[in-house]
């Protein structure tokens, strides 16, 4: 209710400051039987770990999860899962400054007015530091929809500020810094990321992200409506301004009579819709496209207010991404996971006992 | 959590079919107090209203609102109000032949698979009638925020399909039936609808919404910050593939030094945020915008199958609406109501004892 | 959040007041595919009705329950179903002249602080006749229970007052108008009430429910315990002042040699425990007895304050139940069945894939 | 939902296990600006942890409470606190013989059935050492709860087994190990608990919680009333078979006009209803008494059967309380600290712009 818990059936309460002693989260929910261990969630924190390349911010976190519960030889038990990650790289006093100031762009003016209070170091709780738990339950969602239904989640970035990538292939992404599906314009991203840091200046992101194997029947009719509660996953996401599924803002131009998906025996003939219709999947892929603002924390001089009122100049000096958007893909995957598994129980929940007797047809006749 | 469940301290539930004896929801949560009477709600159910231009659905429902209960001597008593409209014009026989086969782009293939059977008579639960309790239980919020806080809420058409509409003034909204801000290009968009009727294909929309007057300080830290549940709640929408927040998609493109809304003692010089920071209000408009696809049901051929998995052929000849994007506008604002009154009173549970002493500044320095 | 919903994944809304036009609820979460129709709901409304004997209210309601949604050709199609009851004997004369007081043992004041005001018109929303919603979703969910899983509930009267009433058999139960599970004793309690209208006074009584083939394995681990989310149940049902589960307070003096029911490979011993261990059910009878107060309305005069706080003096004379417990049993069976559902729905949606290898034992040996 | 969360607005979601790494909790939605360090919450952690007396099990546990998140410069700041106990004395030695056997009137039995193999060590997640973290919690409640309305909370033993407890006097509680309000009888009940401990059996105790101070008003009106909630959590709390309000069973035998509580200008007469009157506080003492079962682990030989049905004998040496009664009293009072403030929260949401303008009265006229 206070805004900390995502899922209904596959719960995840996350806690933690950017600068605090610890951060980490609690799942609830998860199936018992599962074999897990630190090893299935430590790689996916891993991908999106900071300090990996001269792109992204400089802070040294080894990011060492911690099963704290909910794991007995190895196997789930059906109870709560703590993940712990200690913080190990706090520099608050990069950060003193900035305490009686708004930084432009950041929740510290929100924060203010909400609670009264804020902890200023690192941005507190908005930090993006606080996906590293969604991250880190996400691994274990991904492992139970891999296990139970197949389901295969990749996602990649799509546009580099003004830059569009093209898509050359999902093998590409884990081979550069970017997440980009891409092998002949990584350069020209270096050169571009490499100028901007010069500039002083960030740049924002838009970041694609898939679920394959999903089968039909997913997702609920009206206000829970899977694409409805993926949005709400996305937009929860620090620095996402804008969330399409399937065709997206490119539907209101299309015709019904190109962007109604056609079904034959063999299949869907394309995936306008994105992998749902009327809130519910259709054993295609879902498809989920987002918007990342530029990071707001530049060296470039900008207006604000101290709180008095008067006005100051603010230029942030801290360790930042220069586009939040690059570490953005594994947590957007994380996010897509969560989202799939709390559909999952929620469909068992009401529908287990369904049986529908048409034949099986592919999910899509196109591919 | 079976998704007919909208909000969490001011919570509506919805029930009904497009052709069931009765639609309505329960509204839990109002505060008491509040004048109310059927002729709150009613304006607004008559400006969605199906039949009132020849460029929407034909069919005839006076959508007439009855309040069952929480109201005593015309004021709110804080217990549910139960709101009831019967519908008086199904015509279930238009959808008879439809039976066995899936219209593309419908919810038919996903509603049969989730659940095992269908309510098929003018698409049952996932039919856009069901936006109609959505509208009365936003005029409710829309009654309590404009009276507690002087927000007022505005919204019209940015696009019909391909064609890019003029923002001209909010004044001009109700003075055509696209709820278009605009005059100059009417004609144009009633020629755009007659010729599409006329070739029996649809088109989709985009739909922007705003509300200005919100106070500073609404919204949750991470995951139910106030754009993610707005996000939630478009995206619930029948037909939207789409939703941004201030600048939206736009904003991958800007550097930081650009987006970030800058702040002076008079105020935020932008507004590229949408009036959101960190998930929480800034005080300024709250600015969305949402792609409606186009409407499903065309008159022109589409491939499909039937239950038996064979392909057939689908045309639809009940009453539709060409472009769902039309009606849209009192829906979606609507939905904006109903989740600003939801973090208003989530707001005051956690913070009512929140003192700020900074000096108060404007909303927006540009304005 | 507001306190009119109950349950999670099998959550019912009510709405109402006891003068007000009509009362009802939304059912959300029913599994599709159960054949329904108003024939299932009508005789357990009709067991809870007023009016049936000389021992209960007076006040003359048909109790006729509509379906508006949710069922579509006899069967349930996963989709909200509304239940609608119209109130056709409201006479709220009755009542005016306890506008401006306090009834002592009644909601009026906790309302009247609460609120600010209420709605005072037999009652309101805290009337007991808000219980026949309760039943109406009661019968689905007992339904459902039935076909599913051959769950059988039964209840009845174990003390009017001071009087202890000596178990001889459930089907007694509906031969008498106390659901008394008794024929010997019937005489001695009517000649009980009889001299108490005479007296103008009332009494409370103790009920118990029962169910019988609850499988092993329903339940939460801490917070919602199927014991908890029993006694959560009951003690929201007007009236009620204790709720015990199995031995209930006789437990406290049971040394633990008497009360662990002990295990053999033909079932459990006896049944202390009320058929759950640890908050999850353990196949034996779930056994519940909960304590119902003595009916506040009494035609004895009794002190009380105005709203200025003056003493004053209030007789009841409208009509009432001279015990509230005499219709408590169909209701308290129906809050046992709806509690029973939410927590099935809930186990499969976690555990649906566990697969236990022991041999399954009886659920008693001593029965 | 899945059973490790209570409250909705001050929200606790725990986890750990008897014999894992660490035990701990999670709050959500602790209002801002509350000074708190780890000296608030220790207090009431010493007042349960073990070891303390030869009447309690003997296991050793420092319960040292770490803060890791939420306060900042010793102020909450209104985003999630997550308190963290590590185990420090586990002997899972002790129950390894206990991993093929479900030990009589344990959870060892429906764990085992519901999620397929369970963590046996020291009872897994059902070990009563998981109320530490709601004692932590309840402390954090009960800091708000004085602070902000001056509400104070006290609880004592009522009986141990067959012997009733005289009331003497709150003072006393602190002052023996039985947290008994009474002096007279304290050396018997020491006599009682040492035979006891040398026959290897347990006993049941009835503990009594009470808070003063609570204002009128908390509460809701059907489902979530304010005792409803206070059932569910005490049913909740492990061993607890029974939950009273106020008069509780006793109020079956009494005539109306005895047990509703008349009202003067001066106060309430009487207290009957226990401070809550149609789920909402009165402004009296909300009393609440709960029977707790004797301890199912005892050295007394019982009859059970291993996990392949046959049958086996348990006998039960590890570290046990004799009583688990005696160390419940500070955690019912946490429990009803989290209830209340959990309402007080909800209260504010719903009614803040409440005015009632009729004199205040004395919360009692007979005290």
């Amino acid at each position: 209710m206070s805004g900390n818990t995502l899922g209904h059936l596959f719960r995840i309460t996350t806690f933690g400051e950017s600068h605090g002693p610890a951060i980490g989260c609690v799942i609830d929910g998860c199936p018992p039987g599962m074999l897990l261990s630190q090893a299935d969630i430590q790689p996916e924190l891993d991908r999106r770990r900071p300090g990996t390349s001269r792109h992204v911010t400089q802070r040294q976190e080894a990011d060492q999860v911690e099963i704290l519960s909910g794991v007995f030889e190895g196997r789930t038990t059906g109870t709560p899962i703590a993940l712990l990650i200690r913080n190990t790289d706090q520099r608050s006093k990069d950060y003193g400054n900035l305490l009686d100031t708004f930084r432009p762009g950041h929740a510290d003016y929100t924060y203010h007015h909400k609670y009264g209070l804020r902890d200023p170091r690192g941005g507190g709780r908005s930090s993006a530091r606080l996906t590293a738990p969604v991250v880190a339950a996400g691994a274990v969602a991904r492992k139970w929809l891999h296990e139970q239904h197949g389901i295969a989640l990749r996602g990649g970035m799509a546009a580099l500020g003004a830059t569009e990538i093209a898509f050359e292939g999902w093998q590409h992404v884990a081979q550069n810094p970017f997440f980009a599906p891409n092998t002949s314009q990584i350069d020209a991203l270096e050169a571009q990321m490499d100028a901007l840091r010069k500039a002083g200046d960030s740049v924002g992101a838009r970041i694609v992200v898939e679920a394959s194997g999903v089968p039909v029947g997913w997702g609920e009719p009206i206000y829970d409506k899977l694409d409805a509660d993926i949005a709400h996953a996305m937009m929860g996401l620090n620095a996402v301004k804008g969330v399409e599924i399937g065709a997206g803002f490119a539907s209101v131009a299309q015709p019904g009579s190109v962007h109604g998906d056609e079904l034959t025996p063999q299949g869907f003939r394309t995936n306008h819709a994105g992998g749902v219709l009327g809130g519910i999947s259709t054993g295609q892929d879902i498809r989920v496209s987002i918007a990342i603002k530029p990071t707001s924390s530049i060296r470039i001089p900008r207006d604000s207010i101290d709180l008095e009122g008067r006005p100051v100049q603010v230029e942030t000096h801290g360790r930042h991404d220069p586009c939040v958007g690059i570490r953005a893909t594994p947590i957007a995957e994380a996010l897509l996971a969560l989202v799939l598994i709390d559909h999952a129980l929620r469909h068992r929940a009401q529908c287990a006992d369904v049986r529908v007797s048409m034949p099986a047809i592919a999910a899509s006749a196109a591919a």
